[in-house]
Protein backbone atom coordinates (compact mmCIF):
# COMPACT_ATOMS: atom_id res chain seq x y z
CA UNK A 1 0.00 0.00 0.00
CA UNK A 2 1.11 3.16 -0.36
CA UNK A 3 2.41 5.12 2.27
CA UNK A 4 -0.06 7.87 2.26
CA UNK A 5 -3.49 6.50 0.97
CA UNK A 6 -2.87 8.93 -2.22
CA UNK A 7 -0.72 9.48 -4.51
CA UNK A 8 -1.34 13.27 -5.10
CA UNK A 9 -0.63 13.76 -1.49
CA UNK A 10 2.62 11.46 -1.29
CA UNK A 11 3.71 13.96 -4.07
CA UNK A 12 3.06 17.22 -2.46
CA UNK A 13 4.15 15.36 1.41
CA UNK A 14 7.63 14.73 -1.61
CA UNK A 15 7.73 18.18 -2.99
CA UNK A 16 7.20 20.08 0.34
CA UNK A 17 9.35 17.90 2.70
CA UNK A 18 12.39 19.64 0.61
CA UNK A 19 12.10 22.89 1.88
CA UNK A 20 14.47 23.66 4.41
CA UNK A 21 13.09 23.17 7.91
CA UNK A 22 9.89 21.11 7.14
CA UNK A 23 10.23 17.07 7.86
CA UNK A 24 7.99 14.61 5.97
CA UNK A 25 5.23 15.48 9.12
CA UNK A 26 5.06 18.70 9.08
CA UNK A 27 4.70 18.38 5.17
CA UNK A 28 2.45 16.21 6.06
CA UNK A 29 0.16 18.75 8.16
CA UNK A 30 0.70 21.36 5.69
CA UNK A 31 -1.24 19.63 2.63
CA UNK A 32 -3.62 18.25 4.90
CA UNK A 33 -4.59 22.04 5.86
CA UNK A 34 -3.81 22.86 2.01
CA UNK A 35 -7.12 20.08 1.47
CA UNK A 36 -9.39 21.63 4.16
CA UNK A 37 -8.98 24.74 2.62
CA UNK A 38 -10.75 26.23 -0.82
CA UNK A 39 -9.20 24.89 -3.67
CA UNK A 40 -9.06 28.42 -4.74
CA UNK A 41 -6.14 28.63 -2.13
CA UNK A 42 -4.10 25.71 -3.86
CA UNK A 43 -4.42 27.51 -7.02
CA UNK A 44 -3.05 30.90 -5.54
CA UNK A 45 -0.73 29.52 -3.79
CA UNK A 46 0.90 27.41 -6.71
CA UNK A 47 0.86 29.62 -9.24
CA UNK A 48 2.47 32.12 -6.94
CA UNK A 49 5.18 29.89 -6.45
CA UNK A 50 5.17 29.43 -10.47
CA UNK A 51 4.78 32.55 -11.18
CA UNK A 52 7.48 34.24 -8.96
CA UNK A 53 10.04 31.59 -9.76
CA UNK A 54 9.33 32.08 -13.53
CA UNK A 55 9.33 36.16 -13.72
CA UNK A 56 11.35 37.23 -11.12
CA UNK A 57 14.61 39.05 -12.10
CA UNK A 58 17.30 40.28 -10.32
CA UNK A 59 18.24 44.03 -10.31
CA UNK A 60 20.95 44.73 -12.63
CA UNK A 61 22.33 47.76 -10.41
CA UNK A 62 22.34 46.02 -6.87
CA UNK A 63 20.92 42.37 -8.05
CA UNK A 64 18.37 42.57 -5.30
CA UNK A 65 14.98 40.61 -5.95
CA UNK A 66 13.06 42.83 -8.38
CA UNK A 67 10.01 42.90 -10.93
CA UNK A 68 11.77 44.75 -13.32
CA UNK A 69 14.99 45.09 -14.53
CA UNK A 70 16.54 47.85 -12.28
CA UNK A 71 14.84 47.74 -8.76
CA UNK A 72 12.56 50.45 -7.07
CA UNK A 73 15.35 51.78 -4.66
CA UNK A 74 17.81 51.46 -7.60
CA UNK A 75 15.37 53.68 -9.46
CA UNK A 76 14.46 55.88 -6.62
CA UNK A 77 15.96 59.32 -7.09
CA UNK A 78 15.35 60.72 -3.36
CA UNK A 79 17.86 57.68 -2.43
CA UNK A 80 21.06 58.66 -1.71
CA UNK A 81 23.50 56.66 -4.45
CA UNK A 82 27.21 57.77 -3.23
CA UNK A 83 26.59 55.32 0.00
CA UNK A 84 26.40 51.40 -1.12
CA UNK A 85 25.54 48.88 1.60
CA UNK A 86 26.72 45.22 1.05
CA UNK A 87 24.45 42.53 2.36
CA UNK A 88 24.43 38.74 2.29
CA UNK A 89 20.74 38.81 0.62
CA UNK A 90 17.46 40.55 0.20
CA UNK A 91 16.27 39.25 3.74
CA UNK A 92 19.13 41.83 5.30
CA UNK A 93 17.56 44.38 2.73
CA UNK A 94 14.47 44.06 4.65
CA UNK A 95 15.74 43.96 7.69
CA UNK A 96 17.56 47.27 7.28
CA UNK A 97 14.89 48.97 5.42
CA UNK A 98 12.66 48.53 8.52
CA UNK A 99 15.20 50.04 11.01
CA UNK A 100 13.95 53.70 8.58
CA UNK A 101 17.63 54.61 9.58
CA UNK A 102 19.29 54.13 5.56
CA UNK A 103 18.55 55.89 3.07
CA UNK A 104 21.68 55.00 0.15
CA UNK A 105 21.79 52.08 -2.22
CA UNK A 106 22.20 48.49 -1.49
CA UNK A 107 24.53 45.35 -3.30
CA UNK A 108 23.07 41.73 -2.62
CA UNK A 109 25.74 39.19 -2.72
CA UNK A 110 23.48 36.60 -3.21
CA UNK A 111 25.65 34.48 -0.77
CA UNK A 112 28.86 35.08 1.48
CA UNK A 113 32.41 32.94 1.28
CA UNK A 114 32.14 29.35 2.82
CA UNK A 115 35.01 27.32 1.93
CA UNK A 116 33.07 24.47 3.81
CA UNK A 117 30.00 24.51 1.63
CA UNK A 118 31.88 25.26 -1.22
CA UNK A 119 30.76 28.66 -1.53
CA UNK A 120 34.34 31.07 -3.21
CA UNK A 121 34.12 34.59 -4.07
CA UNK A 122 33.30 33.77 -7.89
CA UNK A 123 29.71 32.19 -6.52
CA UNK A 124 29.03 35.52 -5.01
CA UNK A 125 28.30 39.23 -6.47
CA UNK A 126 31.84 40.61 -5.53
CA UNK A 127 33.37 41.08 -8.77
CA UNK A 128 29.79 42.82 -9.97
CA UNK A 129 30.17 45.28 -6.43
CA UNK A 130 34.05 46.24 -7.46
CA UNK A 131 32.30 46.95 -11.07
CA UNK A 132 30.36 49.62 -10.02
CA UNK A 133 32.91 51.08 -7.49
CA UNK A 134 34.57 51.37 -10.52
CA UNK A 135 32.06 53.16 -12.50
CA UNK A 136 29.62 54.63 -9.92
CA UNK A 137 29.92 57.70 -7.87
CA UNK A 138 30.16 55.70 -4.65
CA UNK A 139 31.87 57.60 -1.79
CA UNK A 140 31.29 54.60 1.15
CA UNK A 141 30.80 51.25 1.62
CA UNK A 142 29.21 49.86 4.52
CA UNK A 143 29.53 46.47 5.36
CA UNK A 144 26.48 44.80 6.95
CA UNK A 145 27.82 41.00 6.73
CA UNK A 146 26.48 38.21 9.22
CA UNK A 147 28.23 38.56 12.49
CA UNK A 148 30.10 35.08 12.18
CA UNK A 149 32.97 33.73 10.68
CA UNK A 150 32.04 33.90 7.26
CA UNK A 151 30.75 37.15 7.49
CA UNK A 152 34.24 38.57 8.71
CA UNK A 153 35.85 36.53 6.04
CA UNK A 154 34.01 37.85 3.07
CA UNK A 155 34.20 41.61 4.57
CA UNK A 156 38.06 40.97 5.08
CA UNK A 157 37.83 39.70 1.30
CA UNK A 158 36.03 42.85 -0.09
CA UNK A 159 38.09 45.32 1.88
CA UNK A 160 41.14 44.10 0.14
CA UNK A 161 39.51 44.19 -3.39
CA UNK A 162 38.53 47.69 -2.69
CA UNK A 163 41.03 48.87 -0.62
CA UNK A 164 43.14 50.51 -4.08
CA UNK A 165 39.79 52.78 -4.69
CA UNK A 166 39.54 56.31 -2.83
CA UNK A 167 37.17 55.17 -1.09
CA UNK A 168 35.58 54.59 2.69
CA UNK A 169 34.66 51.22 3.67
CA UNK A 170 32.84 50.89 7.01
CA UNK A 171 31.46 47.76 9.05
CA UNK A 172 27.89 48.16 10.90
CA UNK A 173 28.54 48.53 15.00
CA UNK A 174 28.53 44.93 17.21
CA UNK A 175 27.98 45.44 20.22
CA UNK A 176 25.25 44.77 23.30
CA UNK A 177 21.67 44.38 21.62
CA UNK A 178 19.74 47.47 22.50
CA UNK A 179 17.50 45.83 25.52
CA UNK A 180 19.90 43.25 26.33
CA UNK A 181 21.41 42.71 30.22
CA UNK A 182 25.28 42.72 30.22
CA UNK A 183 25.56 39.25 32.23
CA UNK A 184 23.76 37.63 29.47
CA UNK A 185 25.65 38.85 26.48
CA UNK A 186 28.67 36.88 25.03
CA UNK A 187 31.75 37.84 26.02
CA UNK A 188 33.06 38.47 22.66
CA UNK A 189 30.08 40.98 21.69
CA UNK A 190 30.70 42.43 25.60
CA UNK A 191 34.54 42.27 24.57
CA UNK A 192 33.56 44.36 21.36
CA UNK A 193 31.58 46.42 22.53
CA UNK A 194 34.20 48.25 25.06
CA UNK A 195 37.17 48.31 22.03
CA UNK A 196 34.29 50.03 20.59
CA UNK A 197 32.67 52.47 22.96
CA UNK A 198 31.55 55.59 21.97
CA UNK A 199 31.42 59.34 23.44
CA UNK A 200 28.08 58.86 25.29
CA UNK A 201 26.16 61.81 23.60
CA UNK A 202 26.66 59.59 20.64
CA UNK A 203 24.10 56.85 21.71
CA UNK A 204 21.40 59.38 21.65
CA UNK A 205 19.45 58.86 18.75
CA UNK B 1 7.92 51.24 -1.62
CA UNK B 2 6.47 47.91 -1.77
CA UNK B 3 7.85 46.11 1.42
CA UNK B 4 9.49 42.90 -0.61
CA UNK B 5 10.79 44.38 -3.44
CA UNK B 6 9.05 42.37 -5.74
CA UNK B 7 5.31 41.60 -5.99
CA UNK B 8 5.94 38.58 -7.25
CA UNK B 9 7.61 37.39 -4.26
CA UNK B 10 5.21 39.55 -1.75
CA UNK B 11 1.76 37.39 -3.57
CA UNK B 12 3.95 34.43 -2.00
CA UNK B 13 5.23 35.06 1.23
CA UNK B 14 1.44 36.08 1.59
CA UNK B 15 0.15 33.14 0.18
CA UNK B 16 2.92 30.96 2.20
CA UNK B 17 2.37 32.56 5.78
CA UNK B 18 -1.33 31.64 5.48
CA UNK B 19 -0.15 28.10 6.19
CA UNK B 20 -0.32 27.16 10.30
CA UNK B 21 2.92 27.44 11.69
CA UNK B 22 4.42 29.66 9.04
CA UNK B 23 4.46 33.21 10.02
CA UNK B 24 6.21 36.21 7.83
CA UNK B 25 9.64 35.69 8.56
CA UNK B 26 9.53 31.66 7.72
CA UNK B 27 7.69 32.30 4.63
CA UNK B 28 10.02 34.80 3.48
CA UNK B 29 13.20 32.06 3.77
CA UNK B 30 11.41 29.48 1.93
CA UNK B 31 10.49 31.72 -0.96
CA UNK B 32 14.01 33.11 -1.22
CA UNK B 33 14.89 29.42 -0.81
CA UNK B 34 12.65 28.44 -3.86
CA UNK B 35 14.16 31.04 -5.55
CA UNK B 36 17.75 30.17 -5.62
CA UNK B 37 16.59 26.32 -6.57
CA UNK B 38 16.00 25.24 -10.04
CA UNK B 39 12.34 26.53 -12.02
CA UNK B 40 11.48 22.81 -12.45
CA UNK B 41 11.07 22.28 -8.24
CA UNK B 42 8.92 25.72 -8.20
CA UNK B 43 7.05 23.55 -11.05
CA UNK B 44 6.71 20.20 -9.34
CA UNK B 45 5.94 21.70 -5.86
CA UNK B 46 3.31 24.34 -7.16
CA UNK B 47 1.67 21.82 -9.72
CA UNK B 48 1.71 19.05 -7.08
CA UNK B 49 -0.72 21.53 -4.81
CA UNK B 50 -3.03 22.57 -6.96
CA UNK B 51 -3.68 19.27 -8.59
CA UNK B 52 -4.03 17.34 -5.22
CA UNK B 53 -6.46 20.04 -3.98
CA UNK B 54 -8.48 19.19 -7.48
CA UNK B 55 -8.17 15.46 -7.56
CA UNK B 56 -7.88 14.15 -4.14
CA UNK B 57 -11.38 12.33 -3.27
CA UNK B 58 -12.35 10.62 -0.10
CA UNK B 59 -12.95 7.02 -0.08
CA UNK B 60 -16.58 6.28 -0.14
CA UNK B 61 -16.67 3.84 2.69
CA UNK B 62 -14.14 5.23 5.08
CA UNK B 63 -13.88 8.76 4.18
CA UNK B 64 -9.79 8.50 4.16
CA UNK B 65 -8.11 10.43 1.60
CA UNK B 66 -8.07 8.34 -2.05
CA UNK B 67 -7.23 9.14 -5.47
CA UNK B 68 -10.05 6.44 -5.93
CA UNK B 69 -13.85 6.56 -5.24
CA UNK B 70 -12.79 3.55 -2.08
CA UNK B 71 -8.98 3.98 -0.95
CA UNK B 72 -6.56 1.30 -0.85
CA UNK B 73 -7.32 0.02 2.48
CA UNK B 74 -10.81 -0.74 1.97
CA UNK B 75 -10.19 -2.67 -1.43
CA UNK B 76 -7.62 -4.80 0.13
CA UNK B 77 -9.37 -8.43 0.68
CA UNK B 78 -6.92 -9.37 2.92
CA UNK B 79 -8.10 -6.68 5.43
CA UNK B 80 -10.52 -7.61 8.56
CA UNK B 81 -14.01 -5.94 7.33
CA UNK B 82 -15.62 -6.37 10.74
CA UNK B 83 -12.80 -4.69 12.91
CA UNK B 84 -13.01 -0.39 12.49
CA UNK B 85 -11.24 1.80 13.64
CA UNK B 86 -12.23 5.37 14.28
CA UNK B 87 -9.62 8.08 14.17
CA UNK B 88 -10.00 11.89 14.10
CA UNK B 89 -8.33 12.20 10.06
CA UNK B 90 -5.58 10.74 7.72
CA UNK B 91 -2.79 11.46 9.61
CA UNK B 92 -3.72 8.95 12.42
CA UNK B 93 -4.38 6.04 9.75
CA UNK B 94 -0.84 6.39 8.88
CA UNK B 95 0.38 6.61 12.54
CA UNK B 96 -1.50 3.51 13.29
CA UNK B 97 -0.88 1.62 9.91
CA UNK B 98 3.11 2.36 11.03
CA UNK B 99 2.48 0.11 13.75
CA UNK B 100 2.23 -2.83 12.18
CA UNK B 101 -0.33 -4.15 14.63
CA UNK B 102 -4.21 -3.20 12.84
CA UNK B 103 -5.47 -5.30 10.05
CA UNK B 104 -9.10 -3.74 10.06
CA UNK B 105 -10.18 -1.20 8.33
CA UNK B 106 -10.88 2.71 9.45
CA UNK B 107 -13.44 5.10 9.74
CA UNK B 108 -12.00 8.51 9.47
CA UNK B 109 -14.39 11.18 11.27
CA UNK B 110 -12.70 13.86 9.72
CA UNK B 111 -12.61 16.56 12.90
CA UNK B 112 -13.46 16.04 16.31
CA UNK B 113 -16.80 17.58 18.39
CA UNK B 114 -15.20 20.64 19.54
CA UNK B 115 -17.85 23.58 21.18
CA UNK B 116 -15.58 25.94 21.31
CA UNK B 117 -14.76 26.13 17.62
CA UNK B 118 -18.26 25.64 16.74
CA UNK B 119 -17.40 21.80 15.37
CA UNK B 120 -20.41 19.40 16.31
CA UNK B 121 -21.77 16.00 15.25
CA UNK B 122 -22.81 17.21 12.39
CA UNK B 123 -19.41 18.82 10.87
CA UNK B 124 -17.98 15.05 11.15
CA UNK B 125 -18.56 11.58 9.55
CA UNK B 126 -21.00 10.33 12.47
CA UNK B 127 -24.10 9.72 10.65
CA UNK B 128 -22.03 7.67 7.60
CA UNK B 129 -20.56 5.68 10.77
CA UNK B 130 -24.11 4.71 11.98
CA UNK B 131 -24.69 4.28 8.34
CA UNK B 132 -21.83 1.58 8.08
CA UNK B 133 -22.26 0.38 11.32
CA UNK B 134 -26.06 -0.63 10.14
CA UNK B 135 -25.09 -2.22 6.63
CA UNK B 136 -21.89 -3.88 7.11
CA UNK B 137 -20.98 -6.46 9.15
CA UNK B 138 -18.91 -5.24 11.64
CA UNK B 139 -18.53 -7.05 15.18
CA UNK B 140 -16.01 -4.63 16.55
CA UNK B 141 -15.41 -0.43 16.88
CA UNK B 142 -12.27 0.50 18.21
CA UNK B 143 -12.13 4.33 19.10
CA UNK B 144 -8.80 5.78 18.54
CA UNK B 145 -9.53 9.74 19.02
CA UNK B 146 -7.16 12.13 20.60
CA UNK B 147 -6.74 11.85 24.75
CA UNK B 148 -8.16 15.46 25.10
CA UNK B 149 -11.86 16.70 26.48
CA UNK B 150 -12.54 16.75 23.04
CA UNK B 151 -11.80 13.44 21.82
CA UNK B 152 -13.15 11.96 24.78
CA UNK B 153 -16.40 13.95 24.16
CA UNK B 154 -16.40 12.42 20.87
CA UNK B 155 -15.72 8.63 21.54
CA UNK B 156 -18.97 9.66 24.36
CA UNK B 157 -21.15 10.89 21.85
CA UNK B 158 -20.05 7.60 19.36
CA UNK B 159 -20.78 5.27 22.32
CA UNK B 160 -23.88 6.40 23.09
CA UNK B 161 -24.87 6.49 19.42
CA UNK B 162 -23.68 2.87 18.49
CA UNK B 163 -24.96 1.64 21.75
CA UNK B 164 -28.16 -0.08 20.11
CA UNK B 165 -26.56 -1.86 17.85
CA UNK B 166 -25.33 -5.57 18.94
CA UNK B 167 -21.51 -4.07 18.31
CA UNK B 168 -18.50 -4.47 21.05
CA UNK B 169 -17.06 -0.64 21.79
CA UNK B 170 -13.62 -0.70 22.87
CA UNK B 171 -10.86 2.27 23.15
CA UNK B 172 -7.37 2.47 22.28
CA UNK B 173 -5.37 2.03 25.86
CA UNK B 174 -4.03 5.02 27.70
CA UNK B 175 -1.04 4.45 30.03
CA UNK B 176 2.52 5.67 30.62
CA UNK B 177 4.74 5.16 26.92
CA UNK B 178 6.82 2.85 26.38
CA UNK B 179 10.57 3.94 27.52
CA UNK B 180 8.87 6.57 29.92
CA UNK B 181 9.76 7.18 33.64
CA UNK B 182 7.12 6.84 36.06
CA UNK B 183 8.62 10.35 37.49
CA UNK B 184 7.73 12.19 34.26
CA UNK B 185 4.11 11.02 33.67
CA UNK B 186 1.59 13.45 34.62
CA UNK B 187 -0.61 12.05 37.34
CA UNK B 188 -4.01 11.57 35.42
CA UNK B 189 -2.24 9.22 32.82
CA UNK B 190 -0.45 7.40 35.64
CA UNK B 191 -3.27 7.52 38.00
CA UNK B 192 -5.27 5.62 34.69
CA UNK B 193 -2.35 3.58 33.99
CA UNK B 194 -3.04 1.95 37.67
CA UNK B 195 -7.20 1.33 37.28
CA UNK B 196 -6.25 -0.50 33.78
CA UNK B 197 -3.72 -2.48 35.29
CA UNK B 198 -3.49 -5.81 33.16
CA UNK B 199 -2.05 -9.49 34.32
CA UNK B 200 1.45 -8.74 33.68
CA UNK B 201 1.97 -11.93 30.36
CA UNK B 202 -0.51 -8.86 28.61
CA UNK B 203 2.49 -6.90 28.51
CA UNK B 204 4.30 -9.54 26.61
CA UNK B 205 3.88 -8.65 22.67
Amino acid sequence: MNEYSSKLLEATVHELSRLPGIGKKTALRLALHILREDAVYARNLGNALIRMREEIVFCKKCNNISDNDFCEICTNSKRDEQTVCVVEDTRDVLAIENTGQFNGLYHVLGGIINPIEGIGPSDIQVKHLVERVNTEEIREIILALPATVEGDTTGFYIFKLLKPFEIKITTIARGVAVGNELEYTDEITLGRSIINRLPFEGMAE
